[in-house]
């Protein structure tokens, strides 16, 4: 649904999870009825009614959201959390996510999510650019973003990762990795206090180690793939948001496969980082719910 | 969800359609819950919050819900439909719906959905299948489903579909035209009683007229495609409940465009009749709303 | 196959048809043997053995290419454009094809094209860009490429197509309309002197005439679609080069429908441009051959 | 292209493979032309110019090619296989492959293949079906088609290999494991003396072990993939044939994904089969050239 900016101002997205049990839809639905909020969608699901958990997105819309935010909270506290052992947040459409992305010096995925949010396709501020590398400065500096160069000295990534946590830290929502070629410490997932989406090409299987592209051409695959996922301590193999593949052939050597490759992440990416920023992507231990 | 056939005896699945306003969910979800029911999934929809229409399909399980089931009409009667203006229809899940299958010559579509049938994968009954032509009987009768064989006697249309009509009326819930080459006359559409699907190919753009796959080759189409709608009188132009396409070339004769149509048909259309056995398939005028 | 900038100096494609008939890859291999070429590539295609046309594209490499070619033309046209009633034509993989490209104020397309084309993804050189409206001056200008803002001034079209032409004459070998809005004349195309490719949304069926999104949605289509083709003078109906679907539901508006396609077309027509631009594509009638 | 009985009497298809070397095409076409043959279609591929390794399959037109074929295969000897270092191999297409079958108890990809071989769609003589149950017998005698049952008595997977052994040997040219259940000694695979097919599910990343679809459930996988392969030593690890996948969602539970699996696995499988058997895949260590 497309929300023209006045309209937005009103319109709230509450995201619960609980152990599923009778009466939450109803629950929150009248709770929302009482506070004068009109409902614009709803989408749930559950894992299983019996010692399952219960999932809901609710998109509603109420009149003065700003100023009846506080009442609204405790009434979700009160009339549903309490009650039925919910997690909840509640974001307002009228905030954009604040995105900071990271990249290196391949520009695919990076140009592609500035070009969007020029465009207005995906509702997110992006307050800065990172890097390891000065190259793409000039490109994302032209959307009139900062870019914030942060080399890796003599190896020394802690000292990194400490100027990415001084800029990061209160100043942003989510963390997406556009092709950046460092791996993050488990210190800094911890710290950083946002979700980090990342991505990386994917095959059907999985091609371990260097050169993926090299070996999947020499067992002559037939399909490039590309995953978007949360980052988590295990390195790719965190909760998946979105995957897509392409076709090619054995006539396609391995710098085309790349480009392939290149097409297919940059619209995983930012279909993976759309949704987030919609609130749609909701995490089940390693696993996602995307409404 | 799969539900063990054990399970299904008590689930319900309520579809509506009314005006979009305030507490709609609420209502519904409320209502189910006095009943004693517990909703298990629930997907709605609305063309717009102001002057649009609100679409829901709630699955919920009501224990003794046999019984029940004049209990539970009368309550969406008097707490819904008539406070809402809706439009309503309450399926159970362990009543299958009674299929018929048309078909004439050619066997892809027919085949695939008798086999899914025989797998379980289709919530259906598949009680007949009728035929113009006798030559899939011994195909139709190895699956344990009765044949008809009603052929178009000098050209007399009018006769066929008054016996099609007695073997139809009142037996069936569906019927599907998997690839029958007769055009069905209004009349017939009205006294069916029952909503009709019906699988054709589709490119990009249309080719209009006869041999459509040829004077795709001549235009030299990538895409070879298909589409399961309900039949309305505009033939072919009836509410769109799925669609997909297949890679060609312009390697690929005539004849192997048709077999990759086939296999496209086949594909579609199965999807088509699970989903509206599922009770997936809302129509709104000439468009679908697929839960 | 990737040719590196030395390599492509000396590397040749030829691209022939002609009646099918015995002895035509034997001939061509034979004469680029005796030139001393040596065939990297090969691809032909045959509409019928009998009364149908061959077609063929031959990548070669010949040492000292460039001062050869005179004497390579003088064989071709000898030994097989006088045997076998061929067409042919020679490119150098070494000088990119001309491409001028055609916008309006919509980006997507564009600026795909010029990403595309400064990481070096397409064998081509943009040497202008041409656009009835001034919107898009700055981002083409920081890729380094000339922008001509021809408007269309009280409507005189002609006008417009002459300045066009005068830009264009001796200067290109394609001409792209990345979303040009506005239709070309009989006139401009006899006179432009190079094939014109345009993209334009395509649906399963076709939805003819304004707001074929709008028209598309009320449909309830599942797929939305693109399709590049060379400009004809029939309007939107030429040989068609590349196509590709995205799948959409009940829940995307036409805002989101129009955005998917904006992501079909660009890809679509950056790889139609790619194969021409790589003498990939070879025109029959009204279809293609895209090897 | 389609071929007529008729016609198909007297085209063959030749495979070669050899060093990457100037003149090979030209000496392949000459020496068919010189023979009387005209060429319906060729393709080459080459994984290099220098130190690569050039593939080609040529279709051709040869008159009382069955009388002529000693002669033929003279000529290639000694004018192509010597000069060149070659591999080759000559088929007719009037003599389709003969193929054997295993399959256990599931039966969507020996369906899929016994449907489309009654349809003529891929060009082979199916000669038996094997399998470790007695489940499809009916299904597939009702093909006309023999069944022969070989259960692996107290885990004696030798003897069971031996009886399969004296079915095949000398009457297949093919083996096709349509979900056969049982893993093939390598013992078995050196005397069979026919390549044999595999396919199995896909996933981005692999889900190595038990239960795959549960882990791709639990990881919240968004495409559900199969790969069909020829068997070597390595168990599925041999080169690629035909990949594809299909799109799932969170609302799929592990029975819908393994569903939509088997329908991903008919299609890529019965792809391999006919590319297979139409002479297209050629091996090339472990990745395959597809023409």
């Amino acid at each position: 649904m497309t929300v023209s900016s006045t309209a937005s101002a009103d319109i709230a997205r509450l995201i619960i999870s609980c152990p599923d049990q009778p009466g939450i839809v109803a629950a929150v639905t009248q709770t929302i009825a009482e506070l004068g909020g009109n409902i614009i969608s709803l989408d749930q699901y559950s894992t299983g009614v019996e010692g399952g958990r219960f999932f809901q997105r609710t998109v509603f819309h109420l009149p003065g959201l700003a100023a009846a935010r506080p009442r609204v909270e405790q009434a979700i506290e009160k009339k549903l959390a309490d009650a039925f052992g919910m997690e909840w947040s509640l974001t307002e459409v009228s905030r954009p996510k604040r995105v900071a992305i990271f990249a290196s010096k391949t520009d695919h995925c990076l140009l592609d999510l500035l070009w969007r949010h020029r465009r207005g396709e995906i509702p997110m501020d992006i307050t800065m650019v990172i890097s390891n590398h000065p190259d793409l400065a000039d490109d994302v500096r032209a959307f009139g973003i900062p870019y914030f160069h942060v080399p890796v000295i003599n190896g020394d990534k802690a000292a990194a990762e400490a100027k990415h946590l001084e800029l990061l830290q209160g100043n942003v929502d989510l963390v997406v990795l556009a092709r950046y070629m460092q791996i993050l410490s488990s210190g800094f997932l911890e710290q950083v206090g946002a979700p980090v989406i990342n991505i990386h090409h994917s095959f059907l299987p999985a091609f371990i180690g260097a050169g993926p592209y090299q070996k999947a051409k020499d067992r002559g695959v037939k399909l490039i793939g590309a995953t978007a996922h949360y980052v988590t301590e295990d390195l790719d193999e965190g909760p998946i948001i979105e995957q897509d593949v392409i076709r090619v052939s054995h006539a396609d050597d391995v710098a085309q496969l790349t480009r392939y490759g290149a097409d297919v992440e940059r619209g995983v990416l930012s279909r993976a980082v759309k949704w987030h920023c919609e609130d749609r992507v909701l995490r089940h231990g390693n696993s996602t719910i995307v409404f």
